[in-house]
């Protein structure tokens, strides 16, 4: 099939993070989680999409704040990715960050075709997929904006839905049959989501799409107008390397705007396919049981839960001891800095928390302790007036921007592996048991030349130690002018 | 009164520190925690009896896990009870333990009485307490075994009940007044503790006790010869001032017996005073209720909790994060390394879950990650293969042993405060910002001369990172043949 080979897979990664905090966190999202199986969600969307296209064809569209744990994540298909991170410089929902692949798409492959899928659901049934797939390449080549439509389960009220015209055929593949879509629903109401369930006509909108990037383009063009002319800005001036700056401010007048609602309620060219694949948005921490594995009480368990007659609950624990006695339809998620409690029942009021934390201005809503880096990772092991503690993790090869701080000092010891030191003018190396110190103003570099990962322990002093007391001399992650 | 004069209140603070887990731990029990109020629960026990004797008359027996944390705790009164703790090598139960004090006391006065009482109860209205032990007093001179009664106020089955002889008065005192004890009865199950609670003629034993040395004494060589006799043989071992090896040997050997069982239940000079004062041993999380303020939901609240209409629940934080959605009737217990969740109706199991810990070798039953020592206390931030990362605080004037470790080379950078630094040959003064290493096998020493409490960041480095890896070569608090 020709068309398959103008396929691109589009990775939509750039979610909020609030709905499995503390798991989550804003600059650290579901996406990034290893909620179920051995490889986070964005992995598994990676390892999905190429049964349709090759890596080389998959672009990933998200925002500075997660682009670098992204590319950690997807180190494996490094080389194939490299040219292919679309970056948002703020979020403006999906109809802007779905005409900005489109129109680079286009400049690529003029017969590119889009599929679009968040980054974070999870679906199961590869040749089911790869079937519903071939068959939207098949309807999007005759100009159709795809949806692909899950037949519900239960009477969900959080998600919206697609009602197809089902007399008319727009193609079959197997057992597929693609459709018009006759009406898009909002959100619904208890009573009406019992009664489409129960009717059998409609179906959820899963959030996946399939199209041209030329007929997307067009829509965007016909029903959201000043949208469209907002991100040609932007394309021209991404394309002609324009400072990072200016390609911000021009964003930031982008109107947001969801695909569902300013494009395909309004075409007349949506159509649906019923899908035969298993699908869930894990949309919060109580619908993680509909895909992860469940222990004999019905307990979704992992990490070290030491635990005594609980029943059908959620327990999440890292290396911390969390201690559950006699708990029933529970959730329970410790992280390093933040624990949650709650009845199941309650787990989609998990986003009203998160908003009250960031109204305290509590860091435990944007940020894990352990923060990734393209050369490694830091984990925040303490801090309090004047110091702070971290273990700094430098991955064979890494290495940190050539620095300088105004404000602290800085103590190096290395626990494993070697540390290349770049200290004024000095070059140190650094084993095991081996410390040095950075005075405030001296430029300063962490590097590792060994194939063992290299762990030290920085301790921090100073009047100010945030993370913007930064000044980058020299970095091989072109993040010179970047706060962090 | 003149026999008040000879008043000595003996403050038994030995607890096994399960039942409050994981705030409370077996080397930090509930005895130590600021479980409600200002001052944890053996500094108000402290209080309570200064309205009895001066602080000079205060016996403090414990054992060797816990001595510094108490000598800490009641840092106001190190003069007076300098000499005053009786320190047992190993637990044995109440019986043993009573009889070392008096066989101590006796010796320090032919006429002395002791008031025993728990480290850990809450006890409130002073002068209903006063009142209580003067007429004790005056019971104890007549040759009785003075016990203190609770009225009933809850079906409880987890306390034992005397049963006074109402038809005989021993002595009043205002509006108390004191019997003989008919019997004591062993713990109820729920039918007939809910008898006891309407028949009205039974009480809680409170665990209070007093009597003349001499008097206990006798009756625990009547009843527990055996136990008499080991005691005697270690007492004098103590008062020789022989090697702690030798007195623990000895201690071994005495036999695990409580004052209940062993010799209360067979004595005949058994008295009872029903008090009129408030009192709660606090038992465990959720009778934590009874005696801590509540807020108008009904929750016992401390420390960083977010919550979201949670009812009647008990949520303990420390500087953790812990957000907490629609619990009701639950227990919620956060600690840097150990959270606990419960129903409050489970409470009790908290016990069977130290167990289970312990089983497991789990360091989480054991102690903190905060540890208090006699200069200060330490936290671990972080240990993994090969390292240990510590926060170390010493007091002002405090210093720690001059040591060395065989296994361990040690990095220090002070973080608060000014450190004198041993180091081998060398002496060195140390500011905020500055380091200093120690290799293997360098004698050294940490010591603040100054005014404001210093803190140092402590990398460890080395294959065997234990607390016992110290060799002191001099200590100023007479540790030097203790691994700890």
């Amino acid at each position: 099939m020709d068309s398959m080979r103008h396929l691109y897979p589009v990775i939509l990664a750039g979610g909020s993070g609030t709905r499995f905090w503390p798991l989550s966190r804003h600059l650290y999202p579901k996406q990034l989680l290893r909620i179920i199986g051995d490889e986070t969600l964005i992995q598994q969307t990676m390892r999905r999409v190429l049964s349709c296209a090759n890596p080389e064809q998959v672009i990933i569209s998200t925002n500075p704040g997660q682009a670098d744990s992204i590319r950690v994540q997807l180190g494996e298909w490094k080389a194939a990715l490299k040219d292919n991170y679309v970056v948002e410089p703020v979020g403006r929902n999906t109809a802007p960050a779905i005409a900005l692949v489109a129109a680079e798409l286009l400049l690529r492959d003029p017969h590119a075709m889009m599929l679009v899928l968040p980054a974070d659901h999870v679906v199961t049934g590869e040749k089911a997929f790869k079937a519903a797939v071939e068959l939207g390449v098949q309807l999007a080549e005759q100009g159709h904006l795809v949806t692909f439509g899950i037949k519900p389960t239960r009477p969900e009220t959080g998600y919206g839905y697609i009602q197809p015209d089902r007399r008319k055929s727009l193609g079959k593949k197997g057992r597929l049959t693609g459709h018009p879509v006759a009406r898009f629903v909002e959100k619904p109401n208890r009573a009406k989501a019992a009664q489409y369930l129960k009717n059998g006509h409609f179906y959820w909108n899963s959030g996946m799409f399939l199209w041209k990037a030329a007929a997307i383009l067009e829509e965007i063009q016909q029903h959201q107008p000043q949208l469209a002319k907002a991100i040609q800005r932007v394309h021209a001036l991404m394309a002609s390397g324009a400072d990072l700056g200016l390609i911000e401010a021009a964003y930031k007048k982008v109107p947001s705007v969801s695909i569902d609602n300013g494009v395909m309620e309004q075409s007349a060219n949506a159509a649906m396919i019923p899908v035969g694949f298993g699908w869930s948005d894990v949309g919060n921490w109580s619908s993680l049981e509909e895909v992860a594995p469940r222990d004999k009480s019905g307990n979704v368990v992992s990490g070290r839960v030491i635990d005594m007659d609980s029943t059908n609950s959620v327990l999440y624990a890292d290396r911390r001891v969390v201690a559950t006695i006699g708990l029933s339809d529970m959730v329970v998620v410790d992280t390093p800095d933040a624990t949650l409690i709650c009845p199941k029942s309650r787990s989609q009021d998990v986003k009203q928390m998160v908003e009250i934390l960031k109204r305290q201005g509590a860091p435990e809503h944007l940020e894990h302790v352990t923060v990734f880096r393209p050369w490694g990772s830091y984990t925040v092991l303490e801090e309090g007036p004047g110091y702070k503690v971290k273990r700094v993790t430098v991955n064979p090869g890494g290495r940190l921007s050539l620095q300088l701080h105004h404000k602290r000092s800085e103590h190096w010891v290395v626990i494993a592996g070697t540390a290349r030191v770049t200290r004024g003018e000095e070059l140190l190396d650094l084993r095991v048991g081996q410390s040095t110190a950075i005075p405030v103003e001296t430029p300063h570099r962490l590097e590792n030349l060994g194939t063992e990962t290299l762990h030290i322990i920085e301790v921090q002093n100073g009047p100010y130690l945030g993370e913007d007391d930064i000044v980058r001399l020299q970095d091989d992650y072109g993040r010179l002018n970047r706060a962090r």
